[in-house]
């Protein structure tokens, strides 16, 4: 048996972050950063594959879990949470479980009173967040990143 | 004497920040809500302006300080961090105390190795930021803000 569990806080493996992440196609990052920035991220969001196989001989479930899914959001605890890192497995895309993780996220969010729910899309996903509820330069809003100047 | 001082991460007293809040015109926010928000932001920048008043016999200084600017970060600590809530007393506007306070800040940032410098700023605070060297939507990166659906 299989099934897809989201936990909206329940903290992800390292390394099977770091395995996600090399399938997703993402720059390498040194462990030690990533375990620092989950643990002072507000929430670390993950789904996860759980298979269940039975022994033929009906004696005994093995469970195994899988990492397929992630998306973590700084946030102030109180007023604004920023959304970063959305991740799913390619395997496993194309079955609404991106769409899902962000709306069980900004339910998560809601939940602890935060209002002012934020994120700064790439070009090529601001669709997915517009269907999601996300409004891009709201009132003229601008999302702005500080570069180095030379 | 009057000089102004940059903290970049000291604290600030709840009570005199409630009183810059009114003098920008900013809505009014719980006291305690606003103490978590600091509690649980990254960086807590402040702008004080120090007067020392001599007494006429020279027998003592007395020293007054206020608070005249501030500006926060959220952040995971390691990779990005996102500055909310810059202001600047109305009367020290124009001499350029905002722009000092978000430059030091960006330095405080830097050592601190955060890389990925961000913010959302109001249409007519755009420009303000260009100057300081952030650039709007890069590569097509939209700031989106989610709304509840009615």
């Amino acid at each position: 048996m299989e099934k897809i569990v989201f936990s909206p806080n329940e903290g992800v493996d390292i390394q099977e972050l770091e395995r996600l992440c090399l399938k997703v196609g993402w720059p390498k990052r040194a462990p030690s950063k990533v375990e620092t920035a989950l643990k002072n991220s507000f929430m670390v969001a993950s789904l996860c594959l759980i298979k269940e196989i039975s022994q033929p001989d009906g004696s005994s479930v093995e469970v195994k879990r899988e990492l397929i899914g992630m998306a973590r959001a700084t946030s102030d605890h109180v007023f604004n949470a920023t959304i970063w890192d959305v991740l799913v497995d390619p395997l496993y895309q194309g079955q609404g479980l991106g769409k899902a993780l962000v709306e069980q996220m900004i339910r998560a969010l809601l939940r602890r009173n935060i209002g002012n729910i934020t994120l700064f899309a790439d070009s090529q996903v601001v669709d997915f967040y517009k269907n999601l509820g996300f409004e891009p330069d709201p009132e003229g809003i601008k999302g702005m990143f500080w570069y180095p100047r030379f």
